[in-house]
């Protein structure tokens, strides 16, 4: 059971979760043969029944095609997975979430197995799989070569973006986007619940918000050229120290609703350690260096 | 020193900050008689020049017309430099951000002077003020007779949206909406933090996020839906248990990164805390009335 259409090779895939599954189904959609395995049986199931070789256990999906999947909950469960699995000459394309660190860990541990590693950070949900208009991509990065020899198949699901030989970039943007991301679902989590007993429909205050987003999202590349030019001062729309004491109403209006602080206070309490070390004219961007630690 | 231009009434403001500046410039430059008053002088200075009266005290400022806007640091500012000024016969419009309990109180106190009262929150940076195509606007509620008589003049610095009688509603939206973008900032700065010793450009950095928050705002209208409907548990496309787990590898990359977790850290408690009480299945829109702390 190794290539068994001409031009598209067989993909194996361990892990059918919420983004296993989805992930299975572009490949199943676009023709390619594919074994998968997940460590719950049952899973594999309906993927069977729509043309997927089910493997008994992660050596035999392992011994089945050259390019092998991983999609699991964590690194350390890759390593499970994997333990004892002969992987030579295989080429391990991991599209778990991990850190930069244990991408470049899990690479260097797969060359000792002979195997080409590429790491993947997938910026899309499920359904946004096998739906190109949804614009859903993965940062790929380790390997260029394994990267080339499959990227026709790593770009059925999503678009695939290599972004260089560092097997941990991939891991680094990808976490980066998702720990913004959860910056803004906590925002929308605490706009909802200071409007929730207020009358104003969700459905309104969701079109206020994503206008209201949509409109500050050029904030993030002036940061960057703040960032870049290191000039935190000049032409400041909204200094620091106004910030900080409007951070003070943002917290009052919330006592006064019954909403929880806690999702608000960290963020004012940056800006109100930058404030007090002198930078109140400072721009916002001037918050992303306090955040970094002395090297160790 | 009374209406002087026939059609164009003259507005009196009161703060000369970077937001009383902006909409300072933006009367001037339709055609209003403008009336200004700034605790610190200086700041009056070069209004004068433009073509603005400058009064002598916040009494003097009020008594040069019937529209009087406020915009000054917050609701206790306001309180001072109003106190003892006669208000008989003026609409006081407030765009100092509020809580809106402060507006509503605020409200009270204006009728109690025999003034109509209405409350404004400013969704604009002062960049974007006179600048129509900018897309900023400026939530009011409270008097609706006074609004109607103003509307021309409060729709020239940046749009107008009236949003009913309750003078808290715009205060509550705009503080919503402040909110949510705190989030968003604070997210923006984590994500810049994680990538500033990476090597990879700024700006670079900036279209990533950019483009994924835009991707991932429409989670707004999917969060309405849940919470219009009760139902947190169907078609969820990324579980909070999942999430939560994921948030570990958030954590752990900013430790390698040498990043303060400080930012991240509230979310994932939050998190973690509802999937400890039995909610791992449910989307992320169940968090909203977590936050929310039994009525007092
Ligand atoms: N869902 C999303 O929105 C999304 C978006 C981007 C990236 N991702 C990433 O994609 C990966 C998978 O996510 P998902 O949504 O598919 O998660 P999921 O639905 O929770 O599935 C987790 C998968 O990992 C397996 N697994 C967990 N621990 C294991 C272990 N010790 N040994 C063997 N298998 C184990 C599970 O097997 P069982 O079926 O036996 O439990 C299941 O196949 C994660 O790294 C996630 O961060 C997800
Ligand atoms: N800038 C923005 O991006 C923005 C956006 C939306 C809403 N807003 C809101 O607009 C309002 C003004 O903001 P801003 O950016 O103009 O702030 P700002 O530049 O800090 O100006 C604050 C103004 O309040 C005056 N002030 C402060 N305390 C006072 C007191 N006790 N008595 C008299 N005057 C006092 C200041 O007078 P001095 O000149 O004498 O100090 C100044 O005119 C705030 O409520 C802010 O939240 C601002």
């Amino acid at each position: 059971m190794t290539e068994t259409t001409p031009g598209t090779s067989r993909v194996v895939l361990l892990g059918l979760g919420d983004m296993g599954t989805a992930f299975a189904r572009s490949w199943l959609s676009a023709g390619y043969p594919l074994t998968v395995w997940n460590r719950t049986a049952s899973r594999s199931r309906p993927l069977a029944a729509e043309g997927a070789e089910v493997a008994a256990d992660p050596a035999a999906a392992v011994a089945a095609g050259r390019l092998v999947v991983t999609c699991l909950l964590d690194d350390a469960s890759v390593g499970s997975v994997l333990d004892g699995v002969d992987l030579t000459g295989r080429d391990l394309v991991d599209i778990t979430t991990s850190t930069p660190g244990e991408a470049r860990a899990r690479a260097v541990w797969a060359a000792g197995r002979g195997a080409r590693f590429v790491s993947g950070g997938v910026m899309a949900v499920p359904p946004m799989v096998g739906v190109p208009e949804s614009g859903g991509y993965t940062f790929y990065s380790g390997s260029r070569e394994a990267f080339a020899e499959h990227g026709a198949a790593l770009s059925v699901p999503t678009g695939a973006r290599f972004q260089g030989d560092d097997p941990g970039l991939a891991a680094l943007l990808d976490v980066a986007l998702l720990s913004a991301m959860d910056g803004m679902f906590a925002g929308l989590t605490h706009a909802f619940a200071l409007t929730r007993r207020s009358g104003v429909p969700p459905a309104r205050v969701a079109e206020l918000l994503e206008g209201w987003l949509a409109a500050m999202l050029p904030a993030a590349g002036e940061f960057a050229r703040r960032l870049e030019s290191g000039d935190l001062t000049t032409g400041v729309a909204s200094n620091l120290a106004m910030q900080a004491h409007g951070e003070k109403t943002l917290l009052r209006t919330a006592e006064e609703a019954g909403v929880s602080t806690e999702l608000l206070l960290p963020y004012g309490e940056l800006m109100e350690r930058h404030v007090a070390a002198g930078g109140g004219d400072e721009d916002g961007a001037a918050l992303v260096d306090r955040l970094l630690k002395a090297p160790a």
